[in-house]
């Protein structure tokens, strides 16, 4: 096989317009892409199978919400303060870099570089040890703090790359795209750089149309953004992408999943934190019920939506091989994450995070929750009451108003704001009959023990309330649909020319091509004929009536990663047979035309392979066509 | 049956969670809605028959572009300087109206006021005339300028409407939300108005993946944006929304339909410009296939659209006898267009445009073509060459350039752009020998004869170049949902507390409820093997073993628009049987588990109705449950 070529596959794409810069007859800008009628299908192909797979199959709450988020919403989840990157400026041009891609780069050439002019010898301990340090730094990049990040590029004397230029100091870029909302021009709104943060705020909605059955999650598919300071890598960093995330609702006290037993035998790829830590990436297979057993993988839930991951991204054809799960190490996790893997699809440009599966706590729903006073909470009613003591405080209200006047409310929320530890400690102090306490206007108060009467109390309840934790499945949609295109590309054998695109037919963009053997207009009636009934059986075609070959058609269409063919010739005419040929194996056979729309269907549909149709139906042997 | 009530729908809508203001527990923001899970599973199903209806049934080529689009491409399609309101603000409070709203609003409560107070009796001639003109200001709304607006405004004394105080002149409030891309902050995006811009940048793309071939459609779904001053009308008038948009790309000498006999017989509804004039609003019927041939609808291509988007609402379950189609009048069309009919829905909130069906003739593509230089255009192969005299200049370089020396390219780009009369002019100056020229860079310079010839030459072309023109079939998802739910929506008879929402089988958001008759343990087991095999047969369900009553259970459903229920009870464990019940008639049948799938499949498809059901099996009676 030969061996892969970015450039001749980038080629196909943008011969066959599986996508494109958006604007590009106004120069484009980078980071937007516009998906061409390939592209376009192939990601509603995986939408849909995504749709299939996750929320039909578990009956999710799927939402489709507003893109534009009121900027309060992205304050309360950290997103206004902590959603950035760092960012250094050429101190002549002004020219900008984003920080850590910028050291990344210059490290990695240098060591490169150092390498090829043969400076780094096993002798040479300097050099070794130069060499371990700038390894370090790369793989930590993510790491660093805009001071550290300065600190390095300074170690490393790293100047603007095109000028030689000094840099400034690492400045923050928040990374969401602004707007403002009505004619005021006060009202500002983001871009949503996430679609979790509108399931979050519908919770208590959702948990009602649930009938306050727990657990149960809530799903979107929709477009994200995110202003990259400078996009690179094609579909992988762009400022505008399509996502498919789902937020699972759980009870903090019982991660268990229902379904858990039907993939608990699923084997998948792991690169757990230890692993990393001994700076090693060869990860570990086993089955996803051993990895949960083990406590690699913390819990059920996480390990069940792991092992349907698995299962996803294989079905649309990324290679077992090359898809692994990296659990973050805990300093790279997002600002609300507890835990989290990624899974990582590995393509020309490495191993790349396509889908985050975070346990994101109680973390988004607490804040919204403290931020607004709505509870995003869960009331479930015990079966049997929960009874406990605790300390309480009751305010005598005759004696504490008259006494403390205006400065009553002022005591009043202080005192409520005691937990209990703090109360039997005023208790104790208070047994002296008087105490001084600081309050939040910076006052003293003295208060004495009559004021109020602090005691154990039995507490029985029948309702518990909790905040959930969040298993947060989340898929890049654009990086997945890219890294698919990688595994399925290869050349025909001895013609590096004839390039193939092997999508399984369930996620091809087109999944029959009918080719009339020529303009003959005896086939035109056929051809709309045929049209109709696979329009009617919702197999999307491709009619390629050209006066190109036959043999040059069914390449154009290889290319496009057309599964099946169907050619009518004057046979086709005289006895209403018809050919089908399948893409891979460029075999054909030839039946009634009914019969042939059956095993299309089946073929399709992914219920037969094409190996059990060649066992049933003789293959149809035709001169070479070219 | 119960008269329509628009909050009693409306109440039914928030319980269920169709759709709900987003960031609701924020306060909301006007003009941002977040679909539920019934709202946004009718979306997807309406966007997917969409796409059969449209894109797959003509291989119209999608697309899936960016959002955020570059200034510039906006600027030349017209939209920074055209795509605007009027408003107004309230000189004390700074409070901002629309003012063609309230106008319209003003004026309105005035004429209902007026005839309430008995104020208007036929022969009350000035009050008569009064009113008549109120009406026609209301119903010339959308046509009036900015000062227009000003005049009537002040010739009705028209004030803030809270606070009584005077309104500033109408300024230009732009409708676009606008961003900036990258770090730097120079670099300005607007988010699309519309998908068809992305689309006409793609043309060529298009063109060649079309093989070069003439007529074709592209076409795109998603969110498109516009900033309205006031948003209102619940789902109708949204700040973000989405879109489906067919760019039909054809020749302008031949606006002929290959398919345009499929629909000739398709009756719709027309209000053309001649009867509106007249000041009627009573619709002509008639078949599209006689419209064309009346010049009533001016082309083939648009009037086959007009028949597919009749076809694809009435599919949808829109009724026959709340559907029009208004053509524009001259002064109300986009800036764009050329002609344009409105396929409009009455709701409750009158006749709303849903689908706008344009002829932006070939405005777009010329404006960008002209702006980049990038030929978006066609180029045909003639049969038969195009041979026909022609005006040229040719200039003598040798004499040309030494004589007129550093001006000699401004005196030539003056001459080149001289079209066939100017030369034909110029030439007849020169028969003196010499002549002046008036340059861009405001000098006049002599040129004598020998510079240049000008010449008759007979000139042949075997290529045909042209601009394609553009019919545009756009609908605004959103407006048709909402529309549909209100065509669809009653209430039992006698019952008005039993509200049903009739959506067609594939339409509706879910397809078929579960319901086991008790918790039983039993139960669950059925419940399980059959959620399974409907899943395998994409048949979307939703389980409800909640402990209420079936009765409650059927009508939760019936609310949803669920239009199918499988019953689970203790025959069903005993004898394989299980019923089914449809949501419009309440009836029932009972048969064994495998015949229930395959009706509920086919009547899930549409392929049979229940009437033809119910023909064949028969009605099971039971207790009334409740």
């Amino acid at each position: 096989m030969t061996a892969f070529s970015r450039s001749s596959l980038e080629e196909l794409l943008k011969k066959r317009f599986f996508y494109a810069p958006s604007f590009q007859v106004y120069g484009g800008v980078a980071g937007f892409y516009d998906y061409g009628p390939p592209g376009c299908a192939l990601q509603s192909n995986i939408i849909d199978l995504w749709r299939k797979h996750f929320v039909l199959e578990e009956e999710m709450l799927e939402m489709d919400g507003a893109i534009i988020t009121l900027a309060d919403v992205l304050k309360t989840s950290g997103h206004v303060d902590k959603f950035s990157d760092w960012m250094v400026k050429d101190v002549k041009t002004g020219d900008i870099f984003r920080a850590d891609h910028l050291v990344e780069n210059v490290l990695e050439t240098r060591l490169d570089g150092d390498k090829q002019a043969g400076l780094m010898t096993e002798n040479d301990a300097t050099s070794q040890k130069d060499k371990k340090k700038k390894k370090g730094t790369v793989q930590a990049i993510d790491n660093y703090t805009g001071k550290e990040l300065g600190e390095i590029i300074s170690k490393h004397n790293i100047k603007s790359p095109e000028t030689g230029n000094d840099l400034t100091e690492p400045v923050e870029f928040n990374l969401m795209f602004e707007s403002s909302i009505g004619p005021t021009g006060h009202l500002k709104g983001y871009l949503r750089p996430e679609t979790a943060q509108g399931q979050f705020l519908n919770f208590k909605k959702f948990l009602e149309f649930n009938n306050d059955k727990m657990p149960f999650a809530s799903a979107s598919i929709g477009r994200s953004f995110r202003n990259e300071i400078s996009p690179r890598s094609g579909l992988l960093r762009v400022r505008e992408f399509t996502m498919a995330e789902i937020e699972h609702y759980v009870d903090p006290n019982n991660k268990k999943h229902a379904r858990f037993d039907e993939v608990k035998d699923v084997k998948i790829s792991l690169l757990p934190r230890h692993i990393q830590s001994e700076g090693k990436t060869v990860p570990i297979e086993m089955p996803i019920g051993e990895a949960v057993e083990k406590k690699i993988v913390d819990n059920e839930t996480l390990g069940y939506f792991l092992a349907r991951t698995h299962l996803f991204l294989t079905m649309l054809g990324i290679k077992y091989d090359r898809l692994r799960f990296r659990q973050h190490m805990p300093n790279e996790m997002a600002h609300y994450a507890c835990d989290c893997w990624d899974a990582e699809i590995q393509s020309s440009y490495g191993w790349i995070e396509c889908v985050g599966c975070a346990d994101r706590s109680a973390y988004d729903l607490t804040v919204h929750t403290n931020r607004t006073k709505e509870k995003l909470i869960v009331r479930e009613s015990l079966a049997k009451p929960l009874i406990y003591e605790k300390t309480v405080l009751e305010i005598n209200k005759k004696i504490f108003g008259p006494k403390l006047r205006q400065s009553a409310k002022t005591v009043e929320d202080y005192l409520t704001n005691l937990n209990e530890e703090q109360l039997e400690a005023l208790k104790k102090e208070l047994e002296d009959g008087k105490t001084m306490v600081s309050c939040a206007d910076g006052n003293q108060y003295e208060i004495s023990s009559d004021f109020l009467t602090i005691q154990k109390q039995t507490i029985t309840e029948h309702v518990r309330e909790y905040i959930p934790n969040v298993i947060e499945p989340s898929f890049g949609i654009g990086r997945i649909l890219y890294s698919l295109i990688e595994h399925v590309y290869w050349t025909r054998e001895g013609d590096e020319q004839r390039a193939v695109l092997s999508f399984p037919p369930r996620v091809a963009p087109f999944k029959c091509l009918l080719v009339p053997l020529s303009n003959n207009l005896a086939f035109s009636k056929l051809v709309c004929d045929l049209s109709s009934k696979l329009r009617k059986l919702h197999i999307s075609i491709k009619v390629d009536d050209s006066s190109n070959s036959i043999g040059r058609r069914y390449s154009r269409n290889d290319e496009l990663g057309t599964p099946f063919a169907i050619t009518i010739d004057f046979q086709s005419v005289q006895d209403g047979t018809i050919t089908l040929r399948e893409r891979d194996s460029t075999k054909q056979i030839r039946e009634k035309t009914d019969t042939i729309l059956q095993v299309l269907k089946d073929l399709v549909e992914e219920d037969v392979t094409w190996e059990e149709v060649l066992s049933k139906y003789p293959i149809f042997v035709q001169q070479e066509l070219d």
